[in-house]
């Protein structure tokens, strides 16, 4: 295994729009979702076992997630879990990460991951032979690569990447990022077949990203450096960390970076990739009945009249269910959702809404 | 109070079409179903308490169910605790009942009534007093008296009792009984003004309702007399009540003596009144949003485009449903329901399946 490689966890998620499963007690990828036997956290980790050695296996998460990982995790090393002091987004952490990453090894390149995703190597590609391809492209070039996968529907859920000029196997340089688009862009997106979808992967070399972020985003390295030497001293950063996370944007790494910069490409993935980022997606990834309905993780349900229908319940529940279509119901705890399949934002505005009516309790 | 007047409150039903919330273990006469402070059961009892003397109360239940009774009923006389020895409609312990009654006091009129409805007051009767009127008239008639209520609609789930000569103010003799007829004939009755519906409450003197049994349905007369004989001497009945038990017809009064008797009477009820025995008509009997929208119990949810249904759920639990018109969602222990309102067989399926399917823990 290269010991330059390092991969960077994102565990700080809160995972709103798959509520009552994910909890602000417990986010989506602290969670068995699909039923495999593991949580979505777990998975990611053994997923970059693979290939990278443990000790460069580094996750970020907020403070209250500490026990859960370390729960979840009882391999990470205590120094490779970086507790965040506050929620901002990915650019805080990754920057943090980057810089620590730096520190430890000048030499290094690193793969940031989401936590929450669902990856399958398949006939088309290895997941783990990419992302190697992906750490030894950004090793010699010191550019910003992003990974993208081939939309296989017009999703307004996910990002878009465009692509432009090639830049090697499999890599080209990228025209633009597009977050969520409306149904009309995302059907142009989708049929045009020169944009990928963002799997919010990316790979670079922590130099390269933190010149990147001082170059485009305002210079933060006199307090990046302070942290560094704090760690290498042996002093306690907390308050530095807390100080540089206030400072930087509150934003998405391709908003405050990759947007900007002119040294950003995307690796065309092979492997199976789905965001589970909402029930929506859940359905998509799970299996499903004759009759297109899905009961996943095991739920036991009886279902009468019913198709195309997303049932997740507790362990020794059972829902009797009949003459619903393209339903999702979801029993968590002291809460039920039945909502229609397909409007994403519908179930935030839920959270939104039972917190004012509803009290915290239920989230 | 008329010391003659007695009351036999069957309280052995299991409920099935109100599962998940009646359940083998607790039916829903032993629930809160509306959110009164009260189970059915209750109500039923202060409801007879008005105008019927404490010690004049009898309630049947299966052995099984002794202990829910003698907790919801603290005042009940252990004596008036008729425990059924096995399941078999409601000739059985109308029988045994009848028999202990007419021992005990040979000038006894009775009313027979089920456990598990809804009755008010109102403007045009109060059902204390239309009671006492019907007792009064099958004291001194020595006829069968059973009570019906004007249909509001053409409902199929209940039974019909059609009208034909008047006997008496608000009293009528019985031309014919219907249970649940299909929706044309629920339609002809209703738009007729010659029907009733069937309240499921009797009156009589346990003598007439002997007297009619046993001329019509084979003569039970020696063990019923072996029954009373050693009640009166204090020996152990159980033995002799179980043979009349399984001797007697797993049938409905009506069914087995009512339509059979040439002396059967209706009295027309003015008091509100409503069968609980279907989601349905729990749904008719609660208070509706202005979308109309029924959430029982005090139920805790958060509805968008959804209207007309019913959402029952258990106290600090909420639901968060979207899209849905004319459902029933219940919650209650390890089970949900979700279907629409209307066909009152599909959820004694669902009971069926769920039984084969599932286990007897969902029941």
């Amino acid at each position: 295994m290269n010991k330059n490689y390092y991969c960077v966890i994102l565990a700080g998620g809160v995972g709103t729009r798959i509520w009552p499963v994910s909890r602000q007690n417990r986010p989506k990828q602290f969670i068995d979702l699909l039923g495999t036997g593991e949580t979505l956290l777990q998975s990611t980790y053994k997923r970059f076992l693979k290939f990278i050695a443990p000790e460069n296996i580094i996750v970020t998460t907020n403070n209250d997630y500490a026990d859960i990982v370390r729960e979840q995790l009882p391999d990470l090393l205590p120094e490779n879990l970086m507790l965040e002091p506050m929620r901002r987004n990915t650019v805080p952490p990754v920057t943090w990460a980057s810089a620590e990453i730096s520190r430890r090894n000048p030499d290094a390149v690193m793969v940031v991951t989401p936590s929450d995703q669902n990856i399958t190597d398949n006939a088309l590609g290895c997941f783990a032979e990419e992302m190697e391809q992906g750490l030894d492209y950004a090793q010699r070039q010191q550019r910003l690569l992003t990974v993208g996968v081939t939309p296989s529907r017009a999703e307004t859920a996910y990002g878009y990447i465009q692509m432009s000029m090639k830049m090697a196997p499999n890599i080209y340089k990228v025209q633009t990022f597009t977050e969520k688009p409306q149904d009309e862009f995302a059907k142009i997106f989708y049929e045009s077949g020169e944009f990928l979808w963002n799997t919010g992967l990316f790979i670079w070399s922590p130099k390269a990203f933190l010149n990147a972020l001082n170059d485009v985003s305002g210079d933060y390295s006199a307090m990046i450096k302070d942290v560094q030497v704090r760690y290498s001293s042996g002093q306690n950063a907390d308050e530095v960390v807390s100080e540089l996370y206030s400072k930087l944007p509150n934003m998405t790494l391709e908003q405050t970076v990759l947007e900007k910069v002119e040294d950003a490409d995307v690796m065309l993935g092979h492997f199976g990739w789905a965001d589970l980022g909402t029930w929506d997606s859940v359905f998509i990834n799970a299996p499903k009945s004759s009759t297109g309905n899905a009961l996943v993780n095991n739920s036991k349900a009886v279902l009468y009249d019913c198709n195309d229908c997303l049932v997740r319940l507790p362990e020794g529940h059972v829902a009797v269910l009949q003459g619903l279509s393209d339903y999702i119901v979801v029993e968590e705890g002291n809460v039920i959702l039945v909502c229609k399949k397909g409007d994403q934002s519908v179930i935030r505005s839920f959270v939104n809404n039972a917190q004012l009516d509803l009290g915290s309790e239920f989230l």
